[in-house]
């Protein structure tokens, strides 16, 4: 492991994706996003996804430099085609357009098609609320999940994340699928030897499985069978259908729209009160909550304790693969 | 058990409301919502919660005619006083603004405090559906859910439940709470001494258990554990906090506003593209379901075809006792 500052890793991050064709501007939201989510300490969706979206932007499978183009709108929702860009500068773009379309109607969507990887939702929707908004994302991909009773991937895991402001420094921040575990999660698990609940899904003969490694290699339940199983339903509606983009399963065509679409939501938070009272409201519900129980873990509580602390430091370990990796890129060609 | 037609049945019901001071109009949005969510054939969530109704009703406590009043606005959302009318009432015109709001922004909300039970979700989405919406609501009530790790109730298990057209003879729909398993079907799993999966919860000694009438005693654990848990925190701020009603375990007063708060959301499905594309579309979701696994069960299309069932021979069986309490309301006094 190496030690580098988090203002050095911003600088490498940049120059890799510049020296990729990204104009400067993209480079630095993206970097920024990078930032924010290793800075969550999770071990996974963050800069460890770099290298990927960097190897896609060289071989020219993934477009730096997208040109968003709306393809319809009504009112508080508008519809666009993500040009085949990064799925980070896709969602930045369309919780803003989200939380400007709530400033005028009191809630916003934003739906994209053609989108790519968005890494996870925290970045998207920690904007939205530190901005003054409940912001909402869905994430489409391929299905990933069953069912109990049935054979195989039925559908998406529909990645997705809601936050809202407090008043507080930080605000609430869910950022979930709704798998009983996350492909990432479930790969450390099984790395190092853990078990997993059986009701998390089967193993590749349809059995249900303790041994996180057989999982991998099997199929995830959705949470609460039949529950999250239609709430997914209802995330590829929103996604896939509204956006105009893949349909469930329908592949993407050679130069067509990709497979995977998104869809922003903000509703402004002091639409129906003022903020000082939507504040005050909102942190008696956490308080509430805490008064029931002081231990009780209020979502995105624990990530933000880890990021103040990098804050405090400034420096993070990471692998030197990873490091030089990044490097590599770094380097014009 | 004693047969009865539907139509003998509607006339039961909207006598014996109108016979506790309800107007005609509202007697009849009631009978509608009692009728259709009874040819669900859950059987709970239904008529059988009628008498629990007709007797607040009769002794004071549920407002049989209320005057919803707005307490405030910006584009697409409102926010009302619920008058304590009954939640079906309330629910029934909450859709309906949400409706008219998203007819002309796309989008639209409606939060009502000072509410009542609803019922179920099921009347209001499908209501929405099938005027070419899609209708999500939300219910929130005390806190009958806890989590993993934590002793007794912490949340509310949020009803809740969401329909969108596919241009077919009925909607998707999916009418659900957070929890692991509903109050009603746990009890009904108690009283035929079924078990229940371990993970659903807790009984009163914080012991997981397969017993369901053990749970009953216990705590009920929410879908997917932090995952479930954290959207119910969703739904309390959508609702209680967004309506400006009781927060959390906020106890309502004396002549105060209810702990029960309902907020209703609808998407214009024909916002972002026509009706026949987004029929075309939402109809093309379920085929690819169906194309992954023939026996895959849509949501709502069991209790459809129970309903077409009871609308072919347009009688249903219930209970002489429930029948004879119906017509003893139904007496003037």
């Amino acid at each position: 492991m190496t030690q580098i500052s988090f203002t050095e890793l911003e600088q490498l991050i940049q120059k890799s994706l510049i020296c990729q064709g990204m104009s400067e501007e993209n480079a630095r939201i993206m970097s920024d996003i990078y930032i924010s989510t290793t800075k969550r300490g999770v071990g996974h969706h963050d800069i460890h996804n770099l290298p990927q979206r960097l190897e896609k932007l060289k071989n020219g499978t993934l477009n730096p430099n997208p040109k968003f183009r709306l393809l319809s709108s009504f009112g508080c929702m508008e519809r666009y085609d993500g040009d085949n860009g990064p799925g980070e500068l896709i969602n930045h773009f369309s919780m803003g357009r989200a939380m400007a379309l709530a400033s005028v109607h009191g809630m916003g969507m934003c739906a994209m098609n053609n989108s790519n990887h968005y890494l996870c939702s925290a970045p998207y929707i920690e904007q939205a609320a530190r901005d003054g908004y409940i912001g909402l994302i869905i994430a489409k991909a391929m299905p990933t999940m069953g069912m109990p009773g049935h054979q195989g991937n039925l559908i998406g895991q529909s990645p997705m994340g809601f936050a809202f402001p407090t008043g507080g420094l930080d605000p609430v921040m869910l950022d979930i699928c709704l798998a009983y575990v996350s492909y990432e999660k479930l790969k450390m698990m099984a790395d190092h030897g853990e078990s997993v609940p059986a009701h998390w899904g089967v193993d590749a003969a349809g059995i249900p499985t303790t041994d996180a490694k057989a999982l991998l290699e099997g199929t995830k339940y959705p949470i609460g069978e039949h529950k999250g199983f239609g709430l997914a339903l209802l995330c590829e509606l929103l996604t896939g259908v509204l956006s105009g983009g893949c349909i469930l399963d329908e592949p993407e065509e050679p130069d067509g729209i990709r497979e995977m679409s998104h869809t922003a939501f903000a509703i402004k938070a002091d639409a129906l009160m003022p903020m000082e009272e939507f504040n005050t409201r909102s942190s008696e519900l956490i308080a509430r909550l805490k008064a029931r129980d002081a231990n009780v873990r209020i979502p995105g509580e624990r990530t933000y304790e880890i990021t103040r602390r990098y804050e405090e430091t400034g420096i993070i370990e990471l692998e030197e693969t990873l490091l030089s990796v990044l490097c590599g890129y770094a380097e014009k060609a």
